[in-house]
């Protein structure tokens, strides 16, 4: 999580949030599968790091499945709310209502804050 | 999508595949919003590479949404199935019955064939 997202012509995807019923038992099945990083867990969402993207464990009643892009252009969308990570967002519907962030380009400090 | 995927010491997520009510339409809002290339477009599914990850826009009727992940371990999970694309993968589900693709490791030539 130390890498400069959105360095190309492409824009990045900064992570996923799938549904999953009980934290704790799917960060324990994935952890059995794959390896990764947890960067965050409590008993309503975790969140992994992976090689390229970070992947949240969402229970959907809390906290909404979603993907993440980062895009230059975020700015553009409206105000961005600043979040305690540093890093800044907004949510939109795409043609289907899946619910997407839109966040702006950020780097992580070595503390793991954005800036 | 010239790299070769699995390289730290953490797991990839190779790309997602997420539902969508209409692919032309989705693939449209998109392209408006975010900047990636499509390797793939037909009525039922498209596939999209953004700077880290693909992204599937699927018909759920004809394609799962799943989560595919590269893992070195993948042959200890059963017999892969070999596609199109040559990447040898199989499917499982998570603890929450979420659709997972486990592929193996895999690097793409100049013309776009895993090998």
């Amino acid at each position: 999580m130390s890498e400069i997202f959105k360095s190309g012509n492409l824009d990045a995807i900064d992570h996923i949030a799938i549904s999953v019923k009980d934290i704790g038992k799917a960060v324990e099945w994935y952890r059995e599968h794959f390896k990764f990083k947890v960067s965050y867990q409590d008993d309503t969402w975790a969140f992994l790091e992976f090689e390229n993207i970070k992947l949240a464990l969402v229970i959907p009643e809390q906290h909404p499945p979603h993907l993440a892009f980062v895009s230059e252009d975020a700015e553009t969308y409206g105000e961005l709310k600043k979040h305690r990570d540093g890093t800044r967002s907004l949510y939109v519907e795409d043609s289907s209502g899946n619910a997407v962030e839109i966040m702006a380009p950020y780097k992580v400090d070595p503390e793991g804050n954005a800036k």
